[in-house]
């Protein structure tokens, strides 16, 4: 199960605390980290948090980093894990280092960050104990769009245009494989330690209580896959017809879609300069891209209430299911 | 006048907003800058601050900058000036550079970074066009204590021992001359330019209406000086009894005292472990200075309120006019 919550105020810095709920464990993921965002979490969430993606560094995505670093600096009883576009790591050593760190030889705390390249991922480490003053190198490796995998979520980046890269992400659970226990028993063979073998991916022949089975016939019959939850992350980047084209079929299959929604659609000029989008083109692109839901976040503070309001009409005008976070404009 | 608002909550990081109102202009500063701290002003008040002097550097005092800064980093309407001890000006030029500045070529902006040495102020100066990234000097000066002096406030800074530097901050109106009607009326002389020149401290021969006058006579009669108001901002510091003999001297005159009350009396030996100051530390420090007024702030978190209350209750004992910030503990 994925949970997403939008983290911020209409108007506000917004952000996306996911966590990825698998049965067996968790996995936490903080999407930006803009002002004032942070402070909405439990301290004891934000102390579990395993990963912080930046789309990009500009400040109203960046300015509540210190209310999460702060809590968690010194961390080891999980490893620290910061992700954004190229030239990452340089902003963030900086941010490492925007306080007095005269106690650093007494701390613990390893800092990775991972810089998403075309292709490739290139990731650099801080220590605590360095005062983190220096930048090390720690390896660059291939990825398929895909960056990251726990046994709960697997994270694709997307690179979007807004006057250099912003990172989309797209959240997928794992495909979930059940037994269905009436084929189980129309197959007539108990069941056992090669239901869990079959579950995890075996192929070939399969030893079912001493006799060999195919595994590709066996797994027709009593498991059944699922897709997992899913959701995607796109703010702060341009919207017009040819990113719609490459982006739409990038999304299929998404559930939800939390894009933003900075500019009213009769500012789409002002929007296409600032590499924005306005809230008719992300409703655009829900639709083209078949989703099943739409979440419009980060909505311009150059407006007022009605105007929100009006912004989101437009959306759903274009994709009916289009909507505010759960808990924006409570009572209006 | 000076108003004093002290900024965040009791266990929080806290921060001192002062407002200098001679009358004829104001003088805003920002002592300290923790997290949450700016929240509580409103965005035009912060746009107005002058100066953001800090004590020192550690997260709990600078985790709000970006709050302040994101609202002023193009700001040109007034100049812009940090103020911290020596190594200020490295980690402050690491929080301006925290940020992706694509845009930096069409910012203006420049940022003045003081240290405050021993005799010496060392100055640097940012630019935002240039992303920040270079630190210009901007000379070095001396200074007898006070380190700057605008017409409704003057700050001395004073370094107290926090395994480093922590500046402490004393602020005074300058002296207010105001002239007694009754005196001028005995004196048997009209009122006119001369006396304006007598407030602005004129010596020898002065030309009253065109008979001149001895100015020291004059001022004697109609002049009445007045002490502006005073207070005092002492934060993360060791206090033995050393050092109350070296500060009570600096804050003779000081009306009130804004001092830490970061450990309860028992935790002494951790507060001089850690350089740090008990609450009835700080109220005998008020008491052999003789101020009029001690505010207690900074208590740690280590605590719960009715420990707060307690460690009030103890600095009581010693000063009997300790309390803590107007509107902390209401209706409690």
């Amino acid at each position: 199960m994925l949970r997403v919550q939008v983290l911020g105020e209409p108007g506000g810095d917004n952000a996306l605390f996911v966590t990825a709920d698998g049965g067996q464990g968790l996995t936490r993921l903080l999407l930006d980290c803009g002002g004032r965002t942070v402070d909405a979490l439990p301290l004891g969430e934000v102390q579990q948090i395993d990963h912080l993606l930046f789309s990009h560094l500009h400040m109203d995505h960046v300015a509540g980093f210190d209310a999460f670093f702060r809590v968690n600096f010194e961390r080891t009883a999980r490893e620290n894990h910061l992700w954004g576009p190229p030239g990452a790591a340089r902003i963030l050593s900086h941010r490492f280092r925007g306080f007095w760190w005269n106690h650093a030889p007494d701390l613990r705390g390893s800092w990775f960050v991972h810089e998403v390249g075309e292709g490739t991922v290139d990731s650099f480490r801080f220590e605590a104990h360095e005062a983190f003053e220096v930048q090390h190198e720690a390896g660059r490796r291939p990825h398929d769009g895909v960056i990251l995998s726990t046994p709960q979520v697997s994270v694709q980046a997307v690179p979007l245009r807004h006057q250099g890269v912003s990172l989309g992400f797209i959240l997928r659970e794992p495909e979930r494989v059940n037994v269905n226990a009436a084929a189980l028993a129309a197959l007539g063979v108990p069941g056992g330690r090669w239901l869990a073998q079959l579950k995890a991916g075996v192929t070939g022949q399969l030893d079912v209580n001493g006799v060999l089975h195919d595994a590709a016939e066996l797994r027709a019959r009593p498991l059944q896959s699922e897709a997992g939850e899913s959701a995607a992350y796109f703010t702060d980047f341009l919207l017009d017809d040819a990113e719609v084209q490459r982006l739409a079929p990038l999304l299929r299959g998404v559930q939800t879609l939390y894009v933003e929604a900075q500019y009213a659609p009769a500012d789409a000029a002002l929007a296409a300069r600032h590499h924005h989008t306005t809230a008719v083109q992300g409703a655009a692109l829900a639709r083209a891209a078949g989703v099943q839901a739409l979440v419009l976040l980060h909505v311009s503070r150059r407006y007022d209430p009605p105007a929100w309001q009006a912004m989101l009409r437009a959306a759903q005008e274009v994709f009916p299911g289009a909507r505010f976070p759960d808990g924006w404009f409570r009572g209006t």
